[in-house]
């Protein structure tokens, strides 16, 4: 474990300077990450926002036939007040949001979502399904069980369902960086960013046959700050499915990470362990707010932290050899 | 870290029982992956072939249209012997496989595959890329370097192109188990895991528009498994990216797990702490052998492993409301 | 242009014998269909539903930054019912259903959804989303025009989103074959069918790196069909995403096709023309009814006719040599 | 049908000012397409090169389990000059060119590349498959026939395989449009358009979870094409799955497209009727050339075709309100 930072982070969430902990192994990950965290501290900040949270759990029945099941479809799309009912009498913490149906054949995905509080909520959406389950087997007697889990969901498994229909925080994090911040502590500039962007995030995600990615290493921040903060560091899967927006404005750059999928917890599995408290204390998460206050500081800090390195590390591969020096360096 | 198993494993490389490892917050994972290391021991054990075994890097360079890109792909095409000597030169350990282009309009995209050794191999095979393309640079001077990394490569991101051209151990494990033991130990029965099988992992993943992949939860006991052996555990995101086989033959189950991409190393960054030499010496990774075989140990005992996990989860799911009494009970 | 069937159709939308022409350019495809028209004449025919029926368009805009963009998403999402408003002015035919939001950085995708009677409905939801445009861009002076459409429609173009979000008729046609008109007409059993389905739909397609897609070929009836009832049949591209369904039941056969962007209608461009007004006139859809009710009578044929087709490929591949054989005699 | 044109079109396969047909239904893509033409004539043309060609069938086999699968895998690897005589005995105009695996536990994947001179080559390499097939089933007793069609091929169908490992002509098309001509025809600027490109192609296509496609229409220049030289226009699915470049390079705009699975042959199925073959001499395809020219000049024309589509639609959709007057114009 190492801290990094502080990152100077701002927006209608978290207005603070944070040192954040990131656990890996990959040493390399720690003076790269910084180096955008002192970007930040130069640059006014990174401001960041949640546009969407939500926790899913597809349950999946099957019916005789396709008729049977769009009967079924039909009259469930009706009850939905009463599918509401069952799911929100299994917390008081969770609120539900809403269902979606798919068909194919006989087999019936329903897929609930929900807003789970602090909690990254699989276990919360878990039973709401479950119940639900339960209440449509005895409502629609001519539909039998499969799965309380029908990958619909989908948990910690690409797919393109968890950024269309959402899963976990969509949290975007943005910063205007004066090029000459770019070129001292970046060593580079504005254009050669936005450029290796478009070439190595998008074309280069698109032809090695991505689905909803365009970054060149979420995965690595999410992971060291997952472990870190006691996340289920699995869901780095859904994580690592995001987007990089650069962009020259000016004499300045633009740089801009969207994370649909960010599933942490303040709550919940994996939060007791000493390490875990203090980290999340530093992280300000641990203090008393509205539910749901401190799960969403941590999405904000988390996807930060990404911006912090994946600026970083892009910054690095626009100068020729920089990165290879950089490894022998560090992992000596 | 808990320990599971042992699980009993054969085939050419590991011909043993095996106990295992886990780190992970989720704590029904391990008496879960561990009622299906006892089926291991039930069923005559879980036979694990590697059918491939390569760790790749692609460099991304440009040319000034695409005219030109095409004249120099003929041209490199033609000399990759040279390539491969340039590679060859950088590493004792690792050896030149073979090389892939890709052109979007003026890039070039030229993806480098090498075999590692014990390493999991991104610092072999990166430092390999860079000596080729700093070649390439000089041999085709109407190129520009725009990065060592072009996301063609693909590090822990999804990706299709990890999986047809190969990128970490190709492993394959495989059991049958006796209906009987399927009934006492998993509480089903083969027809329904075979029926859960296709329902959930197949067409479930297809309707959340996954990718490459066909399975319930790989990413949770690579984790765990990454984790506990000083691994670059970002590489689940690739390593999640597997599929399942169900088969019923006769009385008995036929279940197999085929994980195209495992990336692990039993040298290399994250090994030389004591808890992962502790683990890599219990699972038989720190012997004398020939290059290379202490990491396809590994790599078979990570996919051995997977298959207990899913096994157990998938049976565990046949049956209505196990999952979430277990989940109840044991995070308490 | 030749002319298959009688297929037999039951359900709530269609209860016919329908003789169906395909244009095709492939000459084996047509004997083949025709097979699997006959075994529809003797098992009880196709049962037919359409669970789900809209035609999308995504807008594209943007604000600053993605600070901005999140105020307006907040603001838009409170104005449901003004956007709805907006799109209903632009139609009589057309009605609103739902819109959906995605925001990658400072932009912002805005995808309305409509129901368009007999229509595909490709301009008549372009319509409503360029009103829609112009008024938000009215609204919310911040936001800056990009794109009428934002590819997140998605027309003609590989996606997950229209089977998720839905686009184009969603129909599910399925039939029961006993195994004795199995055996007869199709020179094979239930029990390989499936198998091979599994096999070769589900696991083929799914390591090719396919995309919600497991058939043989329903781009081929699709076409044929598109072509010659006066569709835009580049539309095969999203129609040719959906899933066969078999499943061996007592002694018979459980066939289903589900395909989620059947892109169809009886008016609109390419209906004029003598064929195509005759071939929809023997269709059955070109007599009075209820709006929407001829296009969904055209997309319950065309599913109907993928089915036959499905059925007769899957069951001729069954068998050793005789794909090759038909091929070779009918395409001399 | 219509002709649009002249494109002209400039590289080592075409140097020529050519008329192109394209049928459609969709009456505005006509002049749409015929403005990117004229725009070529005024801009020293497209240049068009392509970068491989291939056509690929492959078949599937069991083991009993995935152990024997690999031992075979091993086997036929080392045997791939007696699958290259095998395949090459099947014809007289094919050429072997690679073959490639793929495991899922006890399946056998087998991919069978030909270069197949003008044909498109579908039946060519279905014939060589099925020769390979029989074969491999005689060497290896212990394997059992699935089907001589696995889709790993894959046919009319979304993949990422055919991208990765090549389908068809891999055809990429370029040209410099002078800032003057952008502003007197497009009626826009490279800027715009550069910018349209990045944030609808890119950004809403990775959005929408597409898969290897960053493109506004490139199926509808296809199908039209396709239908009017006597293709077999199902191949637009793969088709469709291309990519769009646009820089801003000075005042200029360079632009091109990548169309890696370009599927269409001067021979074969669907050429003797009459306007095809009228279609196919105006096009130059009739002309005595090497084997392989006339279906190489098909296919540069094909893109150029689509060069001229795209750039034409994203230049409109730079300018809020013009598609829809289009539509509205020409479709009355």
């Amino acid at each position: 474990m190492q801290f990094i930072g502080p990152i100077k982070i701002t927006g209608p969430i978290v207005n603070d300077e944070i040192v954040v902990p990131l656990a890996t192994l990959e040493s390399p990950l720690w003076p790269s990450t910084d180096r955008g965290a002192r970007v930040s501290m130069q640059s006014g900040g990174i401001h960041a926002v949640i546009v969407d949270e939500r926790m899913a759990r597809s349950v999946l029945v099957e019916a005789p036939d396709a008729k049977t099941a769009a009967q079924v479809l039909t009259c469930l799309s009706a009850r939905k007040h009463d599918i509401e009912r069952v799911a929100q009498e299994t917390s008081r913490f969770a609120k539900f949001l809403d269902i979606h149906f798919q068909i194919v054949a006989n087999l019936l995905f329903i897929r609930l979502e929900m807003k789970t509080g602090d909690a990254a909520g699989h276990n919360m959406v878990t039973k709401a399904a479950d119940a639900v389950l339960h209440w449509i087997l005895q409502e629609c007697p001519e539909l039998s069980y499969v799965s309380v889990s029908g990958n619909y969901c989908s948990d910690k498994k690409v797919s393109a369902v968890n950024g269309i229909l959402g899963r976990g925080k969509n949290v975007i994090a943005e910063m205007t960086v004066p090029g000459k911040i770019c070129r001292r502590y970046l060593k580079t500039t504005p254009a050669r960013i936005v450029d290796l962007n478009i070439k190595k995030n998008l074309y280069g995600s698109i032809i090695a046959g991505g689905l909803r990615s365009a970054n060149a290493h979420f995965a690595n921040m999410l992971l060291g700050f997952y472990l870190a903060t006691g996340q289920d560091a699995a869901n780095i899967i859904e994580g690592s499915q995001g987007f990089v927006t650069a962009q020259v404005r000016g004499q300045d750059l633009y740089f801009a990470v969207t994370l649909p999928n960010v599933i942490v917890g303040t709550v919940g599995a994996g939060k007791g362990l000493a390490f875990v408290e203090e980290n999340l204390a530093k992280l300000g998460c641990r203090e008393e707010r509205q539910p749901g206050e401190n799960g969403r500081r941590l999405a904000v800090i988390a996807a930060a932290t990404v911006l912090c390195g994946e600026l970083s590390l892009l910054s690095a591969l626009t100068n020729p050899g920089e990165l290879m020096r950089a490894h022998e360096r560090l992992e000596r």
